[in-house]
Protein backbone atom coordinates (compact mmCIF):
# COMPACT_ATOMS: atom_id res chain seq x y z
CA UNK A 1 0.00 0.00 0.00
CA UNK A 2 1.67 3.42 -1.32
CA UNK A 3 1.36 6.33 1.51
CA UNK A 4 -1.10 7.92 -0.69
CA UNK A 5 -3.49 4.93 -0.20
CA UNK A 6 -2.91 4.75 3.17
CA UNK A 7 -3.95 8.07 3.50
CA UNK A 8 -7.59 7.70 2.09
CA UNK A 9 -8.62 4.77 4.37
CA UNK A 10 -10.61 7.03 7.65
CA UNK A 11 -9.08 6.03 10.68
CA UNK A 12 -10.19 7.50 14.12
CA UNK A 13 -7.66 7.86 17.31
CA UNK A 14 -7.25 4.41 18.21
CA UNK A 15 -5.72 3.80 14.19
CA UNK A 16 -8.55 1.92 13.84
CA UNK A 17 -10.25 2.31 10.38
CA UNK A 18 -13.47 3.68 10.14
CA UNK A 19 -16.18 2.37 8.20
CA UNK A 20 -19.03 3.87 6.41
CA UNK A 21 -22.95 3.60 7.55
CA UNK A 22 -23.67 1.39 4.14
CA UNK A 23 -20.26 -0.83 5.22
CA UNK A 24 -22.23 -1.40 8.61
CA UNK A 25 -25.39 -2.03 7.19
CA UNK A 26 -23.70 -4.46 4.70
CA UNK A 27 -21.96 -6.59 7.73
CA UNK A 28 -25.11 -6.18 9.87
CA UNK A 29 -27.44 -8.18 6.79
CA UNK A 30 -24.69 -10.68 6.65
CA UNK A 31 -24.11 -11.41 9.95
CA UNK A 32 -27.24 -13.84 11.30
CA UNK A 33 -26.23 -13.28 15.43
CA UNK A 34 -25.44 -9.93 17.40
CA UNK A 35 -25.43 -9.16 21.02
CA UNK A 36 -28.46 -6.44 22.27
CA UNK A 37 -27.92 -4.16 25.11
CA UNK A 38 -30.92 -3.09 27.52
CA UNK A 39 -31.76 -1.76 30.60
CA UNK A 40 -34.38 -3.11 33.14
CA UNK A 41 -34.94 -2.11 36.49
CA UNK A 42 -31.45 -0.59 36.62
CA UNK A 43 -29.78 -3.16 35.42
CA UNK A 44 -27.89 -3.33 31.97
CA UNK A 45 -27.86 -6.86 30.54
CA UNK A 46 -26.40 -7.88 26.93
CA UNK A 47 -28.07 -11.30 25.55
CA UNK A 48 -27.10 -12.88 21.85
CA UNK A 49 -29.91 -12.31 19.74
CA UNK A 50 -30.68 -13.92 15.85
CA UNK A 51 -31.82 -10.81 13.68
CA UNK A 52 -32.49 -9.85 10.56
CA UNK A 53 -32.11 -6.55 8.61
CA UNK A 54 -34.90 -4.85 7.08
CA UNK A 55 -34.79 -1.81 5.18
CA UNK A 56 -33.01 0.46 7.51
CA UNK A 57 -34.26 -1.88 10.67
CA UNK A 58 -32.80 -4.60 12.48
CA UNK A 59 -35.46 -7.02 13.71
CA UNK A 60 -35.25 -9.85 16.04
CA UNK A 61 -37.44 -12.59 17.25
CA UNK A 62 -37.89 -13.11 21.27
CA UNK A 63 -39.84 -14.97 23.53
CA UNK A 64 -43.11 -13.90 24.61
CA UNK A 65 -43.22 -12.67 28.63
CA UNK A 66 -39.28 -12.33 28.28
CA UNK A 67 -36.95 -9.62 29.77
CA UNK A 68 -36.15 -8.25 26.44
CA UNK A 69 -39.80 -7.85 25.63
CA UNK A 70 -40.42 -6.05 28.53
CA UNK A 71 -37.19 -3.40 27.50
CA UNK A 72 -38.32 -2.99 23.97
CA UNK A 73 -41.38 -0.45 24.90
CA UNK A 74 -39.48 2.12 22.93
CA UNK A 75 -36.41 1.76 25.27
CA UNK A 76 -32.83 2.61 23.91
CA UNK A 77 -30.57 -0.09 23.04
CA UNK A 78 -27.59 -0.75 22.15
CA UNK A 79 -26.38 -3.96 19.26
CA UNK A 80 -23.25 -5.20 18.37
CA UNK A 81 -21.73 -7.75 15.88
CA UNK A 82 -18.00 -8.46 15.82
CA UNK A 83 -15.63 -10.72 14.50
CA UNK A 84 -12.07 -10.92 15.77
CA UNK A 85 -9.44 -13.99 15.08
CA UNK A 86 -6.94 -13.81 17.99
CA UNK A 87 -4.12 -15.53 16.04
CA UNK A 88 -3.82 -12.99 13.34
CA UNK A 89 -5.23 -10.15 15.17
CA UNK A 90 -7.42 -8.95 12.96
CA UNK A 91 -11.30 -8.13 13.17
CA UNK A 92 -14.09 -6.01 12.97
CA UNK A 93 -16.90 -4.70 14.82
CA UNK A 94 -20.22 -3.12 14.07
CA UNK A 95 -22.28 -1.30 17.12
CA UNK A 96 -25.32 0.03 16.93
CA UNK A 97 -27.46 2.47 19.31
CA UNK A 98 -31.28 3.10 19.36
CA UNK A 99 -34.63 2.56 19.98
CA UNK A 100 -36.50 -0.72 20.37
CA UNK A 101 -40.30 -0.83 20.18
CA UNK A 102 -42.66 -4.47 19.63
CA UNK A 103 -44.00 -5.05 16.37
CA UNK A 104 -47.51 -4.94 16.19
CA UNK A 105 -48.07 -5.08 12.61
CA UNK A 106 -49.19 -8.42 11.85
CA UNK A 107 -48.44 -8.24 8.24
CA UNK A 108 -44.88 -6.95 9.02
CA UNK A 109 -44.44 -9.84 11.17
CA UNK A 110 -45.42 -12.62 8.73
CA UNK A 111 -42.87 -10.50 6.17
CA UNK A 112 -40.27 -10.84 8.68
CA UNK A 113 -41.18 -14.37 9.38
CA UNK A 114 -40.63 -14.63 5.79
CA UNK A 115 -37.41 -13.47 5.87
CA UNK A 116 -35.83 -15.40 8.45
CA UNK A 117 -34.44 -18.21 6.76
CA UNK A 118 -32.71 -19.59 9.83
CA UNK A 119 -34.92 -19.15 12.68
CA UNK A 120 -32.93 -20.03 15.75
CA UNK A 121 -33.84 -22.86 17.81
CA UNK A 122 -35.38 -22.41 21.68
CA UNK A 123 -38.57 -21.34 22.07
CA UNK A 124 -41.90 -21.88 20.35
CA UNK A 125 -42.33 -19.21 17.53
CA UNK A 126 -45.87 -18.54 18.00
CA UNK A 127 -45.08 -17.85 21.90
CA UNK A 128 -42.51 -15.19 20.15
CA UNK A 129 -42.89 -11.56 19.38
CA UNK A 130 -40.78 -9.21 16.80
CA UNK A 131 -38.76 -6.37 17.82
CA UNK A 132 -37.58 -3.94 15.67
CA UNK A 133 -34.01 -1.42 16.82
CA UNK A 134 -34.49 1.84 14.67
CA UNK A 135 -30.66 3.21 14.40
CA UNK A 136 -30.03 6.20 15.77
CA UNK A 137 -26.16 5.26 15.71
CA UNK A 138 -24.00 3.05 13.55
CA UNK A 139 -20.67 3.17 13.57
CA UNK A 140 -17.84 0.58 13.11
CA UNK A 141 -14.22 -0.44 13.09
CA UNK A 142 -11.78 -2.56 11.88
CA UNK A 143 -8.43 -3.71 12.93
CA UNK A 144 -6.02 -2.66 10.22
CA UNK A 145 -3.29 -4.97 9.02
CA UNK A 146 -0.03 -4.21 11.04
CA UNK B 1 -27.37 -40.01 27.03
CA UNK B 2 -29.79 -42.17 29.46
CA UNK B 3 -33.40 -40.74 30.67
CA UNK B 4 -31.88 -40.00 33.73
CA UNK B 5 -28.35 -38.43 32.42
CA UNK B 6 -30.94 -36.07 30.47
CA UNK B 7 -32.99 -34.95 33.72
CA UNK B 8 -29.88 -33.97 35.78
CA UNK B 9 -28.89 -31.66 32.86
CA UNK B 10 -30.79 -28.33 33.95
CA UNK B 11 -32.43 -26.40 31.38
CA UNK B 12 -34.46 -23.23 31.36
CA UNK B 13 -38.24 -22.07 29.68
CA UNK B 14 -36.64 -22.22 26.07
CA UNK B 15 -35.32 -25.44 26.52
CA UNK B 16 -31.39 -24.31 26.87
CA UNK B 17 -28.64 -25.78 29.57
CA UNK B 18 -28.55 -23.59 32.43
CA UNK B 19 -24.66 -23.70 33.38
CA UNK B 20 -23.70 -22.69 36.91
CA UNK B 21 -21.82 -19.64 38.14
CA UNK B 22 -18.16 -21.67 38.50
CA UNK B 23 -18.89 -22.79 34.49
CA UNK B 24 -19.56 -19.56 33.79
CA UNK B 25 -16.51 -17.67 35.49
CA UNK B 26 -13.95 -20.53 33.85
CA UNK B 27 -15.58 -19.83 30.57
CA UNK B 28 -15.29 -15.87 30.95
CA UNK B 29 -11.59 -16.31 32.27
CA UNK B 30 -10.58 -18.68 29.15
CA UNK B 31 -12.52 -16.01 26.74
CA UNK B 32 -10.27 -12.64 25.63
CA UNK B 33 -12.99 -10.96 24.49
CA UNK B 34 -16.61 -9.73 25.29
CA UNK B 35 -18.73 -7.12 24.53
CA UNK B 36 -19.37 -4.64 27.34
CA UNK B 37 -22.99 -2.83 27.07
CA UNK B 38 -23.03 0.44 28.81
CA UNK B 39 -25.51 3.64 29.13
CA UNK B 40 -24.31 6.85 28.58
CA UNK B 41 -26.85 10.52 28.44
CA UNK B 42 -29.94 8.50 27.62
CA UNK B 43 -27.53 6.13 25.13
CA UNK B 44 -26.87 2.04 25.59
CA UNK B 45 -23.53 1.35 23.43
CA UNK B 46 -22.61 -2.41 22.70
CA UNK B 47 -18.89 -2.24 22.32
CA UNK B 48 -15.84 -5.40 22.05
CA UNK B 49 -13.08 -5.38 25.04
CA UNK B 50 -10.36 -7.11 26.26
CA UNK B 51 -10.93 -8.63 29.04
CA UNK B 52 -9.06 -10.55 32.24
CA UNK B 53 -10.97 -12.06 35.61
CA UNK B 54 -8.85 -11.65 38.37
CA UNK B 55 -10.72 -13.10 41.63
CA UNK B 56 -14.43 -12.84 40.61
CA UNK B 57 -14.09 -9.62 39.25
CA UNK B 58 -13.73 -8.78 35.41
CA UNK B 59 -11.14 -5.91 34.25
CA UNK B 60 -9.87 -4.49 30.87
CA UNK B 61 -8.49 -1.63 29.61
CA UNK B 62 -9.62 1.91 28.13
CA UNK B 63 -8.30 4.43 26.66
CA UNK B 64 -8.14 7.80 28.87
CA UNK B 65 -11.43 9.99 27.99
CA UNK B 66 -12.79 7.45 26.33
CA UNK B 67 -16.56 7.05 26.39
CA UNK B 68 -16.55 4.11 28.11
CA UNK B 69 -14.36 5.43 30.99
CA UNK B 70 -17.21 8.19 31.17
CA UNK B 71 -19.59 5.61 31.80
CA UNK B 72 -17.01 3.58 34.62
CA UNK B 73 -17.98 5.85 37.33
CA UNK B 74 -19.59 3.35 39.57
CA UNK B 75 -22.40 2.71 36.50
CA UNK B 76 -24.57 -0.54 35.97
CA UNK B 77 -22.98 -2.01 33.09
CA UNK B 78 -23.65 -5.79 31.25
CA UNK B 79 -20.91 -7.67 29.52
CA UNK B 80 -21.28 -10.94 27.28
CA UNK B 81 -19.32 -13.32 25.63
CA UNK B 82 -20.53 -16.06 23.49
CA UNK B 83 -19.73 -18.36 21.01
CA UNK B 84 -21.80 -20.25 18.09
CA UNK B 85 -21.40 -22.08 15.02
CA UNK B 86 -24.73 -21.88 12.96
CA UNK B 87 -23.41 -24.81 10.64
CA UNK B 88 -23.72 -27.31 13.48
CA UNK B 89 -26.58 -25.56 15.54
CA UNK B 90 -24.15 -25.41 18.47
CA UNK B 91 -23.18 -22.77 21.20
CA UNK B 92 -23.73 -20.87 24.36
CA UNK B 93 -23.50 -17.90 26.10
CA UNK B 94 -22.46 -15.81 29.10
CA UNK B 95 -24.09 -12.76 30.26
CA UNK B 96 -23.00 -11.05 33.58
CA UNK B 97 -24.85 -7.59 34.76
CA UNK B 98 -22.72 -5.56 37.71
CA UNK B 99 -21.18 -2.18 38.27
CA UNK B 100 -17.77 -0.86 36.58
CA UNK B 101 -15.69 1.22 38.60
CA UNK B 102 -12.19 2.63 37.59
CA UNK B 103 -9.25 1.10 38.96
CA UNK B 104 -7.14 3.71 41.02
CA UNK B 105 -4.68 1.46 43.01
CA UNK B 106 -1.37 1.63 41.01
CA UNK B 107 -0.31 -1.53 42.67
CA UNK B 108 -3.28 -3.74 41.10
CA UNK B 109 -3.12 -1.67 37.68
CA UNK B 110 0.11 -2.78 37.45
CA UNK B 111 -0.63 -6.83 38.87
CA UNK B 112 -3.48 -6.57 36.36
CA UNK B 113 -0.78 -5.54 33.73
CA UNK B 114 1.02 -8.79 34.16
CA UNK B 115 -1.82 -11.16 33.71
CA UNK B 116 -2.68 -9.24 30.69
CA UNK B 117 -0.26 -11.61 28.44
CA UNK B 118 -2.16 -10.39 24.82
CA UNK B 119 -2.67 -6.77 25.31
CA UNK B 120 -5.20 -5.65 22.48
CA UNK B 121 -3.73 -3.61 19.64
CA UNK B 122 -5.13 0.09 18.95
CA UNK B 123 -4.28 2.41 21.52
CA UNK B 124 -1.02 3.80 23.76
CA UNK B 125 -0.94 1.75 26.94
CA UNK B 126 0.64 4.73 28.84
CA UNK B 127 -2.80 6.38 27.95
CA UNK B 128 -5.21 4.16 29.18
CA UNK B 129 -7.18 2.66 32.58
CA UNK B 130 -8.25 0.54 34.05
CA UNK B 131 -11.75 -0.86 34.65
CA UNK B 132 -13.27 -3.10 36.86
CA UNK B 133 -16.60 -5.40 36.73
CA UNK B 134 -17.93 -6.20 39.68
CA UNK B 135 -20.79 -8.89 38.90
CA UNK B 136 -23.87 -8.75 40.88
CA UNK B 137 -25.23 -11.35 38.55
CA UNK B 138 -24.09 -13.96 36.30
CA UNK B 139 -26.16 -16.27 34.33
CA UNK B 140 -25.05 -18.53 31.21
CA UNK B 141 -26.66 -20.50 28.50
CA UNK B 142 -26.10 -23.49 26.27
CA UNK B 143 -27.92 -25.22 23.15
CA UNK B 144 -28.43 -28.62 24.14
CA UNK B 145 -27.45 -30.84 20.87
CA UNK B 146 -30.75 -31.66 18.92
Amino acid sequence: MSASDAADVPVDHSGLRVMSTEECMERLSRAGLGRLGFVLAGEVTVLPVHHLVHGMELYFRTSGGSKIEAAADHSAVGFEIDDYDRATVTGWSVSVSGTASLVDDEQLAEELAGLDDAPWPGGDPSDSVWVRIRPDQISGRELLPH
